[in-house]
């Protein structure tokens, strides 16, 4: 059984080309003119319309248990409601408790995540530090493919990593050849506005960005980027979502460090007055952290993909149900930290970003795929439409038309922070794996048809920073 | 006829991969591993080396007539000195006098590069401004294949464009879908220190930078910016070499524009203490403009091309003799300004980025091949190793040794401004549109071989330009 | 005759102490506690109230012949707009036609002000270049005590200085030990702008910001910077009107230049909304270049003045009545170009300054009179309360509250860009030259009181700056 | 007893002056021309000199135990050694071990402090936190004349204050009218550094620095800056030392926060080759932190204090003889920290700064006292030349030259940073306190005539702090 997608326009990273592509065994078999399809194969047609690699979400929490709860989407229908929207593979996230065994925990994510219907891989989180994590991180990328490890600077008294910690698996993580990533809030400041808040009897969602202010944030950028700087390591920053943060990520890279930054979907096109609405169920429904901001921090964000400061979309996928958000009706450091949007991100991000001129069809790839295939070195098997690559693919029409809504969703949660956005630009197939699991609105998911997807360590950039290291020496 | 590159690690900007690349009647036409070769393929073994696109040189000055003379190299001992160095494309200008026709002067270029061993183009100047300027320009992007357009901000009373020129010339630059491109120097600036030096006394080699310092290219830098942003065009700008003048353009990209900047070997890893050396002909053998700067700004126009703020290199190729150099002996400002570097760009730029961790083989394809073929749009024709690109690779030996000198130099000239440099990477073959011009030292340039580059207009960002302008209306 | 100001709070650039202050024969003859009131005294009691300096707006246009008109208010009631609003000193403009004498155009200005009923200085513009023009600057300087020269980079076919001009001008100003000023506009980019606009149809005021976006601002603010570099000089920046503009300053300063920065009132609380206003003489009424700006850079400039990147307020008042504003009902280039503000500059900056915690009351005088003074060489005769400075007073209650309109305005013109704004803190009394001109909406203004204040070359920074090239040297 | 200094221009922060001044029981009580000596007074003649207010030093370690010793210096020593080079005020530090008693340590060092000769106030360190360190910071600003309190961000294991302790001092200072201050290096980065050159074998004082580069600093200037932003205090940052950490401070005053920055005579003209110096007593005795910087950071500093992002210059005048150096010769972490430069600030600061065109006089006040005065409120006692003021003043002779040497220097330790250095400006006599205590080389310091300066709360950038917060709400 074999895939031909036929008549449309190629989009990779660096550049357009009409061509078919054939899909055999999992794997693209041919890009070219005229590709003749054989008696056992499907065939699409992508007249109109570009196909191009299936979208990667490097930062999704499928079933994650979370401030007392579990997210509302499992691996399944999380992945699921991936491959509706064009995305066909997730970077999900291990997260230890403090003290909790790095590989207890990763087997224990392993096995969630056999139910997923598209190819997956898992981030692992640094919660807490000795000589057992220090082993485990070796253990985990040596022999399980992992190649990143996260970090929360925020999240005081539960998951926050301080700068000791960072300092260590840091260093860890060089030696090891693995990427650093960080969500950047500090955790101290967060905590201290928390309770004045409170204090103070400012109790609903609206204290919720009062709380985590962009200085916040990009405090810990910049916190973050110097531990880089000092322990020589890259360094991948999570849901960047400010200008200023934008713009310490740019001045570092402009001194010669390897900082990465993503943005999230959400925060590209949502502003912060959603969190002044009267609704709790709407308010408390937009709780995440960090936060929405103002409308002028989305334009710093776009500039920044455009420019090269910022390089993936992700959009930290994380859904809870209204019932669950209602825990913080008075206390809204309760309400679950949240939002789902993995099958809206690419559609999203064409219509704002290509429709209105912010980002050409191949940056649209970099910023969806190829880029993250690159950072954590699953490239060229994913990111590329090219012969050997693994058969992930996306058609999308560029004219066809949705408005966006909980109701019609496939994610679980019974809330989309995009609600009744139009978006122009969504795919009419998705092909995961060789097969198609996506057609003009039927989707195909298949529980457990998705695969662990291994990554090695030592990406092409870890040479580079070990010559510069040793010429600078 | 038909050659075999064996066992190399082919090297685009997106990544590396292990495999045989087939060239095939000027193009390549398979990219894979076992590749057989046939009976009358010339087999290349690339056991232990890249294989990478070959280089291409956006800024260089063959046979030209510049300040009362002609640079030494015409364009087949430009050419030649290019394969020798791994360049197989060059892009040229046709600089047309104040006065003259731009179509006059475009048809006396190409007569003069018939001889051309390599692929070339040109960039067309537009030094002055009436009706048929607007006109010529037409023509020469709808039936000659230009895409770029140059000015000079500086050389005031010769072929200095003033903002007027400047104005209207991007204007009608982006109704075509073509790039403007800019010398970036504010020639005010630069005429009047020149005489207040001459008029002190000063008039020696050492007062070339003193004439233009880096605040004189910034402003320039910053002006070009303005008027692009204000005409909604995108900017390439030649030969930055200055701290500054990188962060210009970065923040200009941080703010949503397309700008792109070019650096050139020589600034890179020279810097202007040799204008003080006692030699005449020495000092005056490194007098181009911009002028050689301190090394403070070697390390930014580095981390530029690493962060991505700059991305092209080049050469400003213009050569000329000793005795050309000579009639600015008691006159600064008549050194000819100009010098070489064509044949040795690649290695300069390889041994000092790639050895030094500054680069990855992949951002060394970026800025020396893949960046320019895109940006002036003749990508994936040029800049890629793929099956349908023209067959122009270099086979690049990593730890090949090699002491630069004017003495062994296949251009014209007698200088060189790398002389004794030793650069560990170097070419061991060049293959140019199909055949292996450039082979262990063995150069077999053939007079009149290469072939002039027609560049389509409307590169892939003019539709998001068009696009943001619309959505922003 | 003398007058007394007794019980306030006696406000200085370097802070604020309880004290009276004793005036008499135009001067300040004792600041201190418990002065004794003579027989012919007058007595202000400023219980509850700050007694600062009088405030200098360093930006007005009286009896200004422009655009074919001539502005409504002549040095007479323009000065007695002032005076009612705390203003104790004008610094006006001369401004030659092209070919036109300087020494002509001074005196001519002269005369016109010989009516003013405050004191007053001009800055002499350099619209042009000769001999005569590069003489008649030595003239004005060592003879009539002008000590800083305006040039306009916009108003193309007018004005307009080109860079020659530039150069030239400010090479002349560095040896007489006078300022340079300039209006940063890039006026090629402005007069394109406006073509475009008229060809599309695009003729009310709306049009207006859309023909000066704050690029063309900044573009020509880098540039006169870059210049001031180049040439050794200080740098003042007339009605700096955006954020990047601010940011360029700021720039340049930390980079050792000598750069200052003039903030308009108008700029900082008025938005550019006024320009899509439907009633044409409200629109056109808000007509001046820079234009208002949207509310972000707002914030940047209150920024600037409080960081140290500005340093003075002023107004550009230049007033024209509904009916001159007509002219260019069917070409927004045609209107008129000019705002009042001498009457408010002083409330409006204390309301939103002061009250806002923008500023603290001594950086309201660095801000309204003690910087300007400073860097136009009137200090410590104008801008401080001191023994032996010129008795002229702004009596301060922060607490008086008051409507700006146009209906009870002492300006002409029939029109005011703060109309309606409730301003709290407001002059109880103003003491010019040894007199009470003012109290309690008493405005006592006398036709030809003011004097001609003649101001030395050299100021404090140009020994620095020439010590700073020797040691550079 | 009288004194009058006679014939000088006296120069204060906003201007110069000629004038006589005249000092009666510890005051200035005239400040004019021509005024006359009674016959109890002592005459200075000044002709030729600039008379200014004496120096403040706001950052000094007299009597310190510091790493297992004590610092060379007492407060007898070190203010004499002050006086004899024109500082007649001194900020010291109290500072509590972890777990002591701020009031316990504050009385400690009052007690110790009561041989100085010269005035003194004290900065109090908090260290740690429980209820008893916020109830003796409200004792010690209400009952102690204490405003400011100081934070070490670096010591880990030591005095280091993590993030919760300067949020909650931060806050507790708000509260109180106290300024923050911090000592900016990240402890933890400095920790590993230090650890790993130790493991690395690079035990020496080379290593210092090293462990100390730049970004370590800049990372905790902007977290410190975050917290005073989120806390909504002013910040003053004491010894910064590089390029960055000057630009985060201008970046965060262009954003609207109050922050104030601090410069040591020793950064702003000693480069890091000192280091790496063989002799060890030499390099050993330059061992402080932040290290000394490489060129380019001068510069910058320089350019800070000219531009107004740096406000103060400082000496951290803390002397260790070379046989308490020698505690750590073969481990560079115990080599205690500190080097003198009480007696040389105002000359060194005078010789490159204004003989180097960097400040005019007045800017040299501001930076050598005037501004101190009035970020820590006590201005105008200190700080200025004017009636009312403590007669604290300096006569300046700006064309005697020494070189400075620990072989006549003052101070203890036998150690000179600026050993050899001859500096051009120095003072010829310092009244102290209205008594003339150095008149050219003749030392006239007295034990204990020196006074605790009481600071009052609340300056005057806190009313403004306190408006903007409420009207941004």
């Amino acid at each position: 059984m074999s895939v031909l997608i036929r008549g449309g326009v190629v989009v990779n990273a660096d550049g357009e080309t009409r061509a078919d592509v054939l899909c055999e065994k999992g794997r693209i078999v041919a890009v070219g003119t005229g590709l003749a399809a054989g008696a056992d194969t499907e065939v699409i047609d992508a007249g109109g319309q570009y196909v191009m690699p299936g979208g990667i979400d490097p930062h999704t929490h499928m079933q994650l248990p979370f401030m007392g709860t579990v997210t509302a989407d499992d691996f399944f229908t999380g992945t699921a409601a991936g491959l509706a929207g064009g995305t066909t593979t997730i970077m999900d996230f291990v997260i230890p408790s403090p003290q909790e065994s790095l590989m207890g925990a990763f087997k224990k994510w392993r096995g969630w995540a056999e139910q997923a219907c598209s190819d997956y891989t898992f981030h692992v989180a640094v919660t807490w530090w000795d000589e057992s994590v220090h082993a485990d991180m070796g253990t985990l990328v040596n022999q399980h493919g992992v190649n990143s490890f996260k970090h929360f600077m925020a999240y005081k008294n539960a998951i926050m990593a301080d700068d000791e910690i960072l300092v260590k698996s840091f260093r860890r993580a060089l030696e090891l050849g693995a990427v650093p990533t960080v969500h950047a809030e500090n955790g101290e400041l967060v905590f201290q506005l928390q309770q004045e808040l409170l204090q103070a009897g400012v109790t609903g969602p609206q204290a919720h960005p009062l709380s985590r202010p962009p200085v916040v944030e990009t405090e810990a950028v910049q916190r973050a980027i110097a531990i880089a700087n000092v322990m020589n390591t890259p360094l991948y920053i999570v849901h960047v979502s400010c200008a200023e943060s934008v713009e310490a990520i740019a001045l570092a890279r402009s001194r010669g460090q390897r900082v990465f930054g993503e943005a999230l979907a959400g925060h590209l096109v949502i502003d912060d007055s959603v969190y002044t609405h009267p609704d709790f169920d709407f308010a408390a429904g937009h709780v995440m952290s960090p936060p929405f901001r103002s409308k002028a921090h989305q334009a710093a964000l776009w500039n920044g993909l455009q420019a090269g400061s910022l390089h993936t979309t992700a959009t930290d996928h994380c859904t809870f149900c209204a019932a669950q958000k209602a825990t913080g009706r008075d206390d809204f450091t309760r309400i679950p930290n949240g939002c789902g949007g993995v099958e809206d991100r690419m559609s999203v991000i064409w219509d704002t970003g290509v429709n209105g001129g912010r980002l050409t069809p191949s940056e649209f790839v970099k910023v969806t795929s190829a880029n993250v295939a690159q950072i954590f070195n699953m490239y060229p098997r994913k990111g590329v439409i090219a012969v050997g690559a693994d058969a992930d693919v996306v058609v999308w029409d560029p004219e066809a038309t949705r408005t966006i809504s909980a109701r019609t969703q496939h994610a679980r949660g019974g809330f989309n922070v995009f609600e009744g956005r139009v978006v122009r630009g969504n795919p009419s197939h998705t092909v995961s794996n060789g097969k198609v699991v996506y057609a003009q609105g039927d989707l195909r998911a298949v529980k457990g048809a998705g695969r662990y997807v291994e990554r090695k360590p030592f990406g092409p950039i870890f040479d580079a920073l070990q010559r510069k290291r040793q010429s600078a020496a």
